[in-house]
């Protein structure tokens, strides 16, 4: 069994129920996964605390990061920069802990590119029609931005492709369950374990010469 | 998630356990799993009955079935033929079941070619010293029938890069819970799912539209 880490992309149409799966997930297998903490240029939002939902750094400390490769993938939305930071990344990852990095389509295909043996998860609602009414069921939006939100969704789904699973959310206990198993079996994968493979063949081989 | 059964092949190192694994799976996940039955025409052993352990055929009956295409690997040992007919795998696929093919690695290499979405899992156990011991714990075999399966398992694991997934058979619970979740997680894989997301990305379309 592979001992390091697996970076792990959970991305998913908003509505999808992302956010409560990957809390679910983090409190009930606390040991086996680590959440990754983005970097941004925005301001705090009340209750938002630095360490916990972001790294808060100014523009100038964000651009020093790009200059000196210290994130695994970043972006510019509208003014602000988001990025992920690679120094608690690879310190999880070196410790044995799985690290989810809950980022959009865009940003997962650029990790891919860069670590292609990261895992790649997308989270879906059963249907598109379900998503819709989880949208209009929280009463918070109008229906133009509801319909912007769904027009962003058709964009996002077309590069699903490049995943490696499709989860279904229909059920949370079931969805939580099976993503940790996703997970889990992934360091079975013959492509991770390599070494753990060679290390039996030679032994075998040494064996058959009757040493 | 997708509906088709999938096409699941187990080999393994002789002593890994492999018998044992898919017994257990197979009682305790009978509504999920298929265990396909090979033709053969070397002879019944004693409690072996037709359509159990195999299909006992004929060298002309068996001849038949590879000149009507109706085997989906076969194989010539000494002298007996040993094969995987398709019928039965077929019919169980279309119904919903994952059938398990228990094959060695030659054939598995010729079933992922034939039919590249199949599942190839290998069994080991944790180390080649707890093969060789569990060969010798036994008993049944003197040192030099144990040196003979020592090389063959050597020769064997030169194909294990070809499959998917490795696993270890340490504990046997844990083990046969792991094959389980593999195999159902597989379900969820995004190339299993093409027309799933199809179906999501053409209603998100139509609801982006406004329609």
């Amino acid at each position: 069994m592979d001992k390091r880490g697996i970076l792990v992309v959970v991305s998913g149409f908003s509505g999808a129920g992302k956010g409560t799966i990957m809390k679910r997930l983090l409190e009930d297998y606390s040991d086996s996964y680590a959440l990754s903490i983005s970097a941004t240029t925005r301001l705090p939002r009340p209750g938002e605390s630095h360490g916990r939902e972001y790294f808060f750094v100014s523009k100038e400390e964000f651009e020093e990061m790009i200059e000196e490769d210290a994130l695994i993938e970043y972006a510019r939305y509208v003014n602000n920069y988001y990025g992920t930071p690679k120094d608690y990344v690879f310190r999880e990852l070196e410790a044995g802990r799985d690290v989810i990095l809950e980022i959009e389509i865009q940003g997962a295909l650029k990790v891919k590119e860069a670590y292609p043996d990261t895992l790649l998860l997308f989270v879906s609602p059963p249907s598109a029609g379900e998503l819709k009414d989880r949208l209009m069921n929280r009463g918070t939006e109008d229906i133009a931005a509801i319909e912007s939100r769904l027009n962003r969704a058709w964009q996002e789904a077309q590069g699903v492709e490049n995943y490696d699973y499709f989860v279904i959310n229909d059920d949370l206990e079931e969805c939580v369950q099976e993503i940790n198993n996703i997970i889990k079996n992934e360091h079975a994968r013959v492509a991770r374990n390599h070494a753990v493979i060679e290390n039996i063949r030679a032994e075998l081989k040494s064996f058959a010469k009757g040493d």
